[in-house]
């Protein structure tokens, strides 16, 4: 028996990612750039177990048994084992005895799953990197975590990370690539504001393969829109410029909820308290005259605020006035 | 002393107008096209009188005072005033005379007024008509309409009409015009949902100059996306297509709200209440298998439904359901 225990962490894309150009290998219609968040908080915590006396592959999610045959499961199996296969000193009999054996895996939240909070970032990131671990596997693994969930593949690194799409039909160029490391904006700050810990109605998956059957904007911004955001935003993050950081990641936002509305039929993911939390950012940076605070939202209602560490108290006090306990979440 | 008395409709545009290449002619970035209300229900009446006694022009909206100073108030009665002076008989003394005197104008909508229900359509519309039957004018009048309120030059005809963008810089090409008539598709019904007839926080003019200068996805729509849209609706209205046509007013309804959203900092119209109305109308239309309901919202959240007589009885029996009494209105 051999047993590894890894976390990830979750990431939180600034240049948004929606919609594939591959189904199957996961490959985007545009690049994306997101930043790793600090494991203290939010993190997916996975061990992967193989033993000769199991019988067959297994996994638990959140303590509860899924579904081990889940195309995207079996990927990111396949290809970390023919990896495994391909990479392994040809004197590792360890390593060979363990490929043999089936192997159970166990992975955990500390947060809500599936409420645009980039839960299966963090667990296909997890996922791999533990298989990794567990079969001596070394180097670059987020082409595989792409396979599993394509934000995943920015969750194998820390600090400002950008996925670029690539060119190529078999996916080997649509890679992750750390833009700069964990420690290189020490003042910058994220809170992730809760409007909902309910489940999404319409998933990522499916929302995304409409929107690129339906909706003629998402075209015209995955080809004109972001190849000019991804270059403005590196700038951003290498300046330390949280002006320009802070409003590029609003404008991206929003035109990705407003991709999500051109979409037939159309998908609502921010509610009242997103279009509130909103509407209370711009007021905040208009009274200060620049840009104090952004925001960020997935495909959920939660926001994501990245801020400076000096602006973190007043921001987190007038939250709490505007949000009152008895109004808190969703209206 | 010489009164007339008009009334003028509203306008519901399927190809939505938003953003305006010249402020002051209003001349628009992109063609739309409008359906026009039955007066039997939604209307401005609009009295203008003309006497030698009245020191000076004013206006009264709905029994309040209103600023007869307004800029595009004082387009529409230099330009009609201008026109009558053209284009009198000579002979014509009664005219020449009334055209010294100055105008008192009192209007009033039978419904809230800037809730995006294009009330100002109306009104503008309202206006240059009473003023062009005071002084005599008859003939295109659509295009100083226009100059009072962008959509409101739709609402100078009846049944579908369209507002050509057109291509002159002093706009003389930028006109309203018939698709079909009043009699054309005598089973359309219009339904209109009123979600909250509270005051729009941000108007017309303001959000549509905020959404030219900030989103990407507003330029690319006008130029690439309505003028082939206004060729499909053109056609399915033609056809009597309700498939065709409720599609497209839905998709277009959702792509400018997409557009407000895609402006920095974004504009949102749409509400809770407007986001269950869509939800409904596309489970009612999965039900059904085909499209027998569309929606369609202006700048407000206030839903305008669209559908086949035979259909209306059931769908009111479904929004009382789905709305009771206690949950009327903003959550």
């Amino acid at each position: 028996m051999k047993k590894v225990t890894c976390t990830a962490p979750v990431n939180i894309a600034v240049i948004k990612y929606w919609g594939k150009r591959n189904e199957e290998l996961i490959l985007p219609i545009n690049s994306s750039l997101s930043v790793t968040l600090h494991q203290d908080q939010l993190k997916t915590t996975t061990t992967v177990a193989a033993n000769r006396d199991f019988p067959e592959d297994r996994i638990w999610l959140n303590g509860k048994e899924d579904n081990i045959n889940h195309p995207r499961l079996q990927s990111c199996l396949r290809e970390i084992r023919r990896l495994a296969r391909k990479r392994r000193s040809s004197g590792d009999d360890n390593i060979s005895k363990i490929l043999n054996y089936k192997v159970h895996i166990c992975s955990v939240n500390n947060f809500p799953t599936a409420a645009g909070l980039a839960s299966s970032a963090a667990g296909y990131a997890c996922l791999v990197y533990s298989l990794a671990r567990l079969y001596g596997v070394e180097g670059e693994l987020s082409e595989i975590a792409r396979q599993g969930s394509g934000s995943a593949c920015r969750s194998m690194y820390g600090g400002f990370v950008q996925w670029i799409m690539g060119e190529r039909e078999d996916g080997k160029d649509s890679l992750a690539q750390q833009v700069e490391p964990e420690n290189h904006w020490p003042e910058l700050r994220i809170l992730i504001l809760v409007a909902s810990a309910e489940k999404k109605h319409v998933g990522s998956t499916a929302g995304m393969q409409t929107s690129v059957k339906t909706s003629p904007l998402l075209k015209h911004r995955a080809e004109s829109v972001v190849p000019g955001r991804m270059e403005e935003m590196i700038e951003a993050i290498k300046k330390k410029d949280f002006e320009a950081f802070g409003q590029l990641t609003m404008k991206d936002s929003n035109q990705f909820h407003a991709t999500c509305l051109d979409t037939y039929p159309p998908i609502f993911y921010l509610n009242q308290v997103s279009q509130r939390i909103i509407g209370l950012v711009h007021r905040y940076n208009a009274y200060y005259g620049t840009t104090k605070i952004a925001y960020s939202f997935d495909a959920g209602p939660n926001a994501v605020i990245f801020t400076l560490d000096p602006t973190v108290n007043e921001f987190v006090e007038i939250v709490k006035r505007s949000f009152p306990p008895e109004s808190n979440g969703d209206p």
